[in-house]
């Protein structure tokens, strides 16, 4: 039983930490009885769950692996130390389950090529508005 | 001629600022020829260059037609505020080409799919670690 968080830094607005829940809950209505049968954000600081509260989550609802995706687009300190650091500690306190980091978003090597489909659309929208 | 600016906010981290660079540069080897002949990074601030310099260092290599994309995530304040008023700014200063404002990365529908690649593919990786 796979489950996947979604990790975001978290922001003071509210409506930025829906978005990542919104599209959580997209992926799990795509991936649905397919690699993850439960897709969750999770949050470094500033909003909730944590990343080991949303891991406890995934867990209690009968996840024995958590796959934990960092959603940043830059391999800054966030990605390299923090979230590693709290991936521990919900590894001591989940001995059972299998937890796995995924790569950041910003190293998938499909970004470009969504890149540039967006822009290829946002050209189409300009000359569509001329 | 189609050029494509992807902006990004911009660090004190260079490391990060290098990283969206190293894109631009794959996305012009991969879209080589077909939609964009040059593909560049522009910064909103901390980092060079701007998103009206990097409008106008399109121009200046013959673009009619600059394609700027935000490379956020959520749709904060720098993507509903500050980006389109840089983008019109440069639309005074460059007055016969024509700048299309693309939608930002995180409404790209196609991120959900890279997400759950890129998550499948962390778990394989998991799977293999142990």
């Amino acid at each position: 039983m796979n489950a996947l968080l979604v990790v975001a830094h978290g922001s003071r607005r509210e409506t930025s930490n829906e978005e990542v829940r919104k599209l959580c809950r997209r992926i799990e209505q795509e991936a649905a009885g397919e690699e993850f049968f439960l897709v969750r954000a999770g949050f470094l600081e500033l909003a909730e769950p944590s990343i080991p509260e949303g891991i406890g989550q995934c867990v209690e609802a009968g996840a024995d692996r958590v796959v934990v995706l960092p959603y940043f687009l830059s391999a800054g300190r966030h990605v390299s130390e923090d979230i590693p650091a709290e991936v521990e500690e919900a590894r001591r306190l989940h001995p059972k389950a299998s937890i796995v980091l995924a790569p950041y978003l910003g190293s998938a090597p499909g970004v470009s090529r969504l890149l540039v489909e967006l822009a290829v659309g946002g050209k189409k929208n300009g000359d569509s508005a001329k």
